[in-house]
């Protein structure tokens, strides 16, 4: 099988905004709520930092239940991991996830400031200066067969678009507008030129929107 | 994890009929024609007979691709393994699926004419002649902490339900009427006293009914 490079469950509101600029350690995504723009994925049972039981278990939980499935190492940009600009300081910063991060695999965080590896729980985060096709060169090294995860931001996504190195994505777009932020489109349709898009609706009102390779 | 008991991708017609009675070795499906009742199946990357390359990979693409994903073995009714009837005739008969199985998992076939285990590729068939609570606790018990898959076919998978040993179930109905049949539901709002229910249409006009207990 061929390694494949996939997004996945990557929210967007209706007006293409998938965070806001004025990151700090309280507000991973800004003025962006993510308990509301991924409120979908919070309530389905397999979704990776659900600690309640329940949760729903219809074709939203199939997308969260996808999210380890086949995936041996992810990319993210460096605003992903931690809220810091420039060289890293001293504080101590592990990431947003506590002691156990949802990925379990290697994660190369893009960054112009490398350092030595971090392993929290079970996921090693290697700080990476390298060019896209270079960091997806290493990725698929260590995902030991298995796909790559490119886990965003927004930043991050729209450049390994711009590159072409995406073979699928999975976007849901949440039936709200923000105005101003971090936009990843203007409108799905701009991709088609590329990709096969299939949109369908969820109960819950998201918009989910499957890309993959024409 | 407790482990689950599932239904992944069943397919029915809009009148509730998953199979024609006149099963043959030439007909598993008798005059239901799998390759139209299951087509959206059939198109997916991930179907897990495909052999041609390409395929879909939005939405329908998710439900194939959870196929295996979490199961360590499936309970089948004898008619699902192959089209005899009575005790087992010395036949050579291997099931339907040629020399790999799609299962690769143990596989309980329940049929009042016990006979030894057969292996084909990676999948051993075990014939049991068994209440389906005793035969679920064999296959629970043999899926080394992963949940179970019901296989079907309709009989099957009717006994289970009204065993109440389901605990969710992903039904495809397709866009089509037999008339005749082996029928699984006069309609899914039926279950709705014990499942939740979510249903959503995919493009190819199929619309998938997901059921997990309330």
């Amino acid at each position: 099988m061929t390694q494949r490079v996939r997004v996945q469950s990557f929210g967007v509101s209706r007006d293409g905004i998938g965070a806001g600029q004025e990151q700090t350690r309280q507000r991973p995504f800004g003025h962006v709520d993510p308990g509301e723009l991924m409120a979908w994925a919070f309530e389905t049972a397999h979704f990776p930092g659900r600690t309640a039981p329940g949760g729903s278990r219809g074709v939203e939980d199939r997308l969260t239940r996808d999210f380890a499935q086949g995936i041996g190492a992810e990319i993210m940009g460096r605003h992903k991991f931690g809220p810091q600009r420039g060289p890293w300081p001293d504080d101590g910063w592990t990431g947003w996830w506590g002691e156990e991060p949802p990925f379990h695999t290697p994660v190369f965080v893009l960054t112009h400031h490398p350092r030595p590896p971090l392993t929290v729980g079970e996921t090693t985060f290697h700080f990476v200066d390298a060019a896209l096709a270079e960091a997806l060169a290493l990725a698929k090294a260590a995902a030991d067969g298995k796909d790559v995860r490119i886990g965003g931001g927004v930043t991050t996504l729209r450049e390994f678009l711009e590159a072409d190195l995406i073979d699928e994505m999975h976007v849901a777009i949440a039936p709200l507008e923000y105005g101003t932020g971090l936009r990843l489109w203007e409108r799905p349709e701009e991709l088609e030129d590329r990709f096969h898009l299939e949109r369908i609706t969820a109960p819950s009102g998201v918009e989910h929107c499957f890309f993959w390779r024409r």
